[in-house]
């Protein structure tokens, strides 16, 4: 039932200073679990990189030493901010999502792929304190918790990158080894409040957590 | 409304070698919104961990140096049976446990706990697929996503460290200031299929799970 259904897959997930944490750790456990895959942490220079409290990532490749990924993923983090104009990584990005299978963002990742011009009047999504700012980029902004079109994913925040590589896992390996990870990472989920998306949330609550870099971890 | 009602709280997130890392985002990305807090990654040994599939993350201290952690967080992964006879470890454990004001696990973190003895005669949850091994300690074992005992909270599988720590949130600082960092990280799931839990899923997908570790990365 669980079959191999894909050969040596390279999976490249995108590091850089002040990442989010979970934007990488939801994909990568369930990316991880693919048959014959492996995933390479790859950043503009290998190295160590900090999230925004100084919890360290090793990337162990530059992105120069894996030009042809199958599967391309940009996490978010508000250090995605210093990087919209690196012309070496977008370029990199361009050229990666020309040859991969799936390239796919998690939260304000999706502001990357903007930047490197592959959004251009696609579909997609962001956190939802980042869809302005995503829409400059000519992006046609969805209100979803992930969003499909062509062979691009985007996520919307952080925790949505769980649900969004689950979805990928059932187009790739099957829906029936999609729910044997959730299974296994037992992604029964039973938030304590609901107050997970903006529509859901104090209207005061949401202006504090769009002023709040603290908070949202993603400015 | 959203105050700084804690001040200067150490986080202390245990890591080893064969981690699971969305054992240690969830927590990580949760509670590193504390104000005034400070997360410590922290190890037998200072220096690099990887999980099971070659994800490193640093260790920054090693255990002695941090043993009076406020609140103590152990992660699981399929190198947590390596050391539940580690005798220092668990003496740290012990240790800290006692003054600590939290000390919390995800997934098979729990059995290191069992091990260090501080959960015999509590109630307390882990993976589904350990619980059995956590009952040898004597614990009184539960079928909810967490489990609060006294001062430690216990939850299961993986992706349950999300709704752990909003959970843990909410009693340290408070409902709103826990319901703004849900907001944050948006998190308002929506897996794309419905098998988180054994109950949930087609009894053959429990048993390859239940075998398979490459899926649960567990074991």
């Amino acid at each position: 039932m669980i079959q191999k259904m894909t050969e040596s897959l390279k999976i490249a997930i995108l590091l850089f200073e002040n990442f989010t944490v979970l934007d990488i750790a939801g994909p990568y456990e369930v990316l991880s679990k693919i048959p014959d895959s492996r995933i390479y942490m790859v950043a503009t220079e290998p190295g160590l990189y900090a999230n925004d409290c100084g919890l360290k990532v090793m990337a162990d490749y530059s992105i120069s030493e894996l030009v042809s990924p199958d599967v391309l993923v940009i996490p978010g983090g508000f250090g995605i901010d210093g990087l919209l104009e690196n012309q070496k990584l977008l370029d990199w990005i361009k050229n990666a999502y020309v040859s991969c299978k799936w390239t796919i963002s998690v939260c304000s990742g999706a502001l990357l792929l903007g930047a490197a011009g592959i959004l251009k009047n696609r579909k997609a999504t962001t956190h939802w304190d980042r869809k302005k700012q995503l829409a400059e980029y000519g992006v046609i902004i969805q209100n979803e918790r992930y969003v499909k079109d062509g062979k691009i994913i985007t996520s919307a925040g952080v925790s949505a990158g769980i649900d969004m590589t689950l979805y990928l896992l059932s187009i790739i390996v099957g829906d029936n080894f999609a729910r044997g990870v959730q299974l296994g990472i037992e992604y029964d989920p039973k938030p304590p409040f609901n107050s997970g998306i903006p529509e859901k949330a104090p209207k005061e609550l949401v202006n504090m957590i769009s002023k709040s870099a603290r908070i949202t971890g993603n400015r």
